[in-house]
């Protein structure tokens, strides 16, 4: 007979003080087991429990208790996560941080603010809107604040505004052990010691688990303006994305759809007036004047490129049907091709690299008979393309991953990295291998013992287990 | 008998690799046992040798000899720190990266480059200046990379581009025993591990040694104007520049001069056609449209708070005497008061809480007695105030470090930190446990001892000596 599991300890404990939030109910720890994007092949562990905290000391309490039993933790937020980080180990307990949606606080003056980990950034701009105020990190999705922290998150706006990593200010997090600590403030910048926020911000909740963010806001742009261009060839269309960056044009977004994902937007969104050709979107942001002046630095550079059907959006609502197209891609992949699920690759490199990488990306997909359209954050160097993969064919899974793989390794060959915005989590952990030298993993490998010596947060995600 | 120190040891094994690039030369020690600013009040020790290295193969040689054998090390670069980051420790060894100065590469078309730690922004400009491109950040002083990186440095061009670690893309550095790392790469974002760049930058060399540093490039602005102003009141002045950032104006620069650094200016620059009365420098950058655009909106601000003899300079001359006097502000000081010595505060506030900040600083610095002319990175919501002390004068030093303290202690308790970008070296160590609470300290204490477990690099910096 044994006795109960560490799980099942830590429970008993837990059941006093969280009562019906930490829960053993089949369906909602199923829900926890996995999340939008990949999923482990033997996928059917399930969180032994699912755990919704409600405040910071919800979850110091709960981490403490799971310390000293030796249970394994797995922060989960919107479960938007597309690299596995959210899956199961076995007797583990999901740390679900969504309740936590009070916004603390919102100081127009200071043009910041402090949420808690489960507010979307949806949620955040809804409220903000009347204030002239916008968060400006937009990854697909209803992610969380704490989720974008812990993946570094990025989307349509890191090109003008920068990452999660330039965004948020500061965070409270709570150590393995249950210990709370404040990292960063409220400034600017800062000067007084090691950069704790910057080493949470990407560590996929292996080191704390973040339950407060302070962030940065951005004042609503005056004018705005929308530009959507049609170019013959893919090719033009990413030397176009790599010329703006390189004469330095003050382009808010900038963002590619190839032939396959133009073709999926427009039956998707009914998108009339274009043809499936290689597609770019801009948003111009500024002072009328300045966007008006934008405009015409612009439809130069695209004309010159061999662009065409250049049409320009300054009223909100043209605008924001221009911009639904690209925001629903993903979406419309699915619709594309219903019953299929899809494998995201995330590659980036360095701007001058990516005409290259994306060229040889779109070879690889034709040759790999695969259908994989391509939508891009072209003005990083950074763009994904989701292989899409009909149910039940081994062999298309397989083709679908020799794909991904070689999409990676051949951004990883031309100086770039594996994942730009979607993390590391167990799909890309090959990867770090090969990107990191032993040096580099060894100290990620000494950070993780030194704040988590048990590992029982998030454990087996982001470090590969075999680094020493 | 005592047998050879353990730095003695070392330098044997060190003097076959490094020849007279390895010295025990007083005048050469000397130099290096202090820096710019602040002194240890018991200031008499030199370190046991200064070792200059030209490669990062060299470091890493120092390195492992001086793991090996117990020796302390202190990286030095420019020798520009304020804060007494290079006091040396009994039986040290100062690695000098002052001649690594090659630029590595240039990449205009990533708008990247790559240099050695040595090298200076000034000279990285100078080379980069027929490209078309520049490196924003521009502390005081001849500081090398390696040294900005270490201290998280900024300066006026951080209101726009953001500090070291917003323009910093990877890194090359030597851990402790000698083992070489990559951190980052050379693309805009990444999301595949946790940010070990983040984590060097602003360590104060007390994790590694950075020897390398890609960094982010950015064009020349096509059109940059320049105004000066004057206000009634240091309130009034500062005031106008919290309503620039309220309202989301796009200047470059912007820095505000009290009464007493624009009178010690007049007289450095035969800064002719101004009033010793607190003083606004702007820069205002992008299209020549929208510079003459923002100017006006800046013209209607700055009127609106009582500024005065708005001086508008778009000729590049022009502009370059009006910034002269800005940049020559420290040197302003010590002429000010020949013989004098400065200490030198670099608080930070949340922006709504600046004017609060510095108006209560200027009474205290009036109260005091002394004389400490004030200049603000007010974009901010940084300033410094230069604390000038008469030679040999006990007195008014033990005042000098009682105002800059409270001065400190009134921006932690407006939300701000010790420090914006000078660090904390010795100087502001005893406002570490004031800022930071136990966890976050000893969070802090657990990275230093997991990278540098026998404590050989820059040991006793940043994270007090007491902290568990």
């Amino acid at each position: 007979m044994t006795g109960p599991s560490a799980a099942e300890r830590a429970a008993r404990r837990l059941a006093p003080l969280f009562g019906d939030r930490l829960t053993a109910n089949e369906t909602i720890r199923d829900h926890h087991a996995h999340s939008e994007g990949w999923r482990h092949p033997d996928q059917t562990l399930l969180p032994a429990y699912v755990l919704f905290a409600r405040t910071t000391q919800d979850v110091s309490d709960t981490l403490r208790i799971c310390h000293e039993e030796n249970v394994p933790v797995i922060p989960f937020g919107g479960g938007t996560s597309l690299e596995g980080q959210l899956t199961p180990v076995p007797d583990c307990i999901s740390l679900d941080l969504s309740m936590m949606t009070d916004i603390l606080d919102v100081s127009p003056e200071n043009l910041t603010c402090r949420v808690q980990a489960g507010v979307t950034r949806q949620d955040l701009n809804l409220q903000l809107r009347t204030q002239g105020l916008f968060f400006p990190v937009d990854p697909g999705g209803e992610a969380t604040f704490g989720g974008m922290c812990a993946t570094r998150a990025s989307g349509t706006g890191a090109m003008r505004y920068g990452t999660m990593r330039a965004n948020v200010l500061g965070l409270t997090a709570v150590l393995a052990d249950g210990r709370i600590l404040q990292t960063g403030g409220a400034v600017r910048k800062a000067a007084t010691g090691y950069d704790l926020t910057g080493l949470l911000i990407g560590s996929e909740g292996t080191l704390a688990v973040i339950t407060e963010v302070q962030a940065q806001l951005h004042p609503i742009p005056e004018a705005v303006g929308a530009a959507v261009c049609q170019f013959p060839t893919l090719a033009s269309a990413v030397e176009t994305a790599v010329l703006v960056i390189q004469c330095g044009l003050t382009v808010g977004r900038m963002e590619l759809l190839d032939d396959v994902q133009m073709d999926a937007c427009i039956q998707y969104s009914h998108f009339t007036g274009y043809e499936a050709l290689p597609t770019m979107f801009f948003e111009l942001t500024g002072s009328p004047a300045s966007v008006a002046e934008q405009e015409t630095v612009l439809r130069d550079l695209v004309e010159s490129q061999g662009g065409q059907s250049f049409r320009w959006a300054t009223a909100t609502e043209e605008r924001n049907t221009l911009w639904k197209a690209r925001h629903d891609a993903f979406w419309a992949c699915m619709a594309y091709r219903p019953g299929y699920r899809g494998i995201t690759t995330d590659a980036i490199v360095p701007i001058a690299a990516l005409t290259e990488l994306m060229t040889g990306a779109r070879a690889d997909i034709d040759a790999s008979g695969l259908l994989a359209p391509i939508v891009g954050h072209v003005g990083d160097g950074n763009f994904h393309t989701v292989i899409l993969i009909p149910p039940n064919d081994a062999d298309a899974e397989k083709r679908a991953l020799e794909l991904d793989h070689k999409i990676i390794r051949r951004a990883l060959s031309l100086g770039g990295c594996a994942s730009g915005e979607h993390g590391i989590g167990l799909a890309k952990q090959i990867f770090m291998t090969e990107e990191h030298d032993p040096a580099a993993l060894s100290v990620m490998r000494a950070i993780k013992t030194a704040l988590d010596p048990k590992n029982i947060l998030n454990p087996g995600k982001l470090v590969p287990a075999d680094v020493p």
